[in-house]
């Protein structure tokens, strides 16, 4: 099992996704596909269509983590412009990349379409730039150094990232489980912070929950080491399990 | 009506909305109510409870922007650690502000409940802030300067948005009209660009659609004027026209 930590930020770009009309799907999933990677996911970004905003956003990015992965501004209108932007935080000029421009002229060649000039747009990416697989739609993505650029429309976004999993370094697997609490972070939180204190292998994080009359949480315990992983779920357990005796002999503390 | 741009941005904070165990609903919600007030949502961050990670993520938005809204971290527990990040992000020191301090002790000794030490954490501040009212469970949010703190539960979150609602300057009412276009991007692209170029006032988004099938895109032109809205719409409406009069005359262009 590899200990070495691999990181890495979602950059999502697009108008839509800040103005409250598209509600982002790409996020979440990409998010859910990296927990199960074992690479830690520390940072997300929305930015809107405009170059500098990109830019700056992805040289941020881009040096402080393992993986910076983009959605969306890699179609054919005005307003994709992704590929302008990751070329300029580059350094490198935006081209029509003849293998895309082959695959595209030939995709739309058979389905007895015209290749025009706003089409031959997604053929446009950094110069030497490698291509990510597009089996939805054909245009593909592409990558340059350890920025991975992708569609915004979910089930092309989907595809491309089954088609670039393979290939990225697993960090060491994190670990997770999830302890339902029937208590409010009120009641836990002192003691949970001790726990927290004493297994510091571990990351416990305390999700608060409310049913619109009372709070609850989940809490959860992350560890790459399985071991400290138990010893902390078994201390959760055991505060529960303390905090439901002192709820059946009467004592004030606990909501339940 | 007012022409002044006002600008925001949202920086959600927590561990569970970066490890896909929680789908945020917070960012979503904001971002309806911002374009409804006539504010311009620039800039979406996400970043996981370590306080460096806060207080560089807010120094820099805070900066930027005319609103900062931050939703997570300043419930009871270990890792709730918002308040003592936007202290340190203004240079004041984090303390147990009174009055949050007597609104939550009477709520707890009205309930019959003890007000723990933990329960006390979330009466601490930077000193000075102004609170945010918390008619769910009382625990009050803050403002400092421009940023708005407020809790990351969705139900509080959401009464505590209601609340500072009243005292945001909106901006130029941003106007939008969303035009279904049976097009591609690719059929589009290029038309759409000189629609744009000729309506520098509005700004066109093409959002493209897939039904698993075909794409199609769905069209928004935003403006503060009027006028500038109308003439943009009426043009990507004839383009549209255009289209389907190709279409029927057997053009091989557009796909449907």
């Amino acid at each position: 099992m590899t200990t070495q930590i691999v990181t890495a930020a979602i950059l999502a770009i697009g108008d839509e996704l800040l103005s409250g009309r598209t509600k982002d799907k790409n996020i979440g999933h990409l998010a859910d596909v990296l927990l199960l990677s074992g690479i830690d996911l520390k940072e997300v970004r929305i930015v809107a269509d405009e170059e500098e905003a990109i830019v700056e956003a992805l040289n941020a990015l881009r040096a402080r983590y393992t993986y910076v992965f983009t959605s969306g501004g890699i179609g054919p209108t005005h307003d994709d412009i992704t590929a302008d932007a990751v070329s300029k935080a580059f350094g490198l000029p935006c081209e029509h990349d003849a293998e895309a421009m082959r695959l595209l002229a030939d995709m739309y060649a058979r389905r007895g379409m015209e290749f025009t000039e706003a089409r031959q747009r997604m053929a446009r990416m950094p110069r030497g730039a490698r291509h990510i697989a597009n089996p939805v739609s054909t245009a593909p993505g592409f990558v340059v150094e350890n920025v991975y650029v992708m569609a915004g429309v979910p089930q092309v976004f989907q595809a491309m990232v089954d088609n670039i999993l393979p290939e990225l370094a697993g960090g060491a697997k994190m670990l997770t489980r999830s302890l339902p609490c029937p208590y409010g972070e009120g009641d836990i939180g002192t003691l949970l912070g001790a726990i927290q204190k004493a297994h510091p292998a571990t990351s416990i994080g305390s999700y608060p929950k409310y049913d619109g009359q009372r709070f609850s949480t989940e809490l959860v315990v992350r560890a790459r080491d399985p071991e400290a992983l138990d010893a902390a779920a078994h201390a959760i357990a055991a505060m529960i399990r303390d905090l439901d005796t002192a709820r059946a002999s009467g004592h004030p503390g606990p909501e339940a």
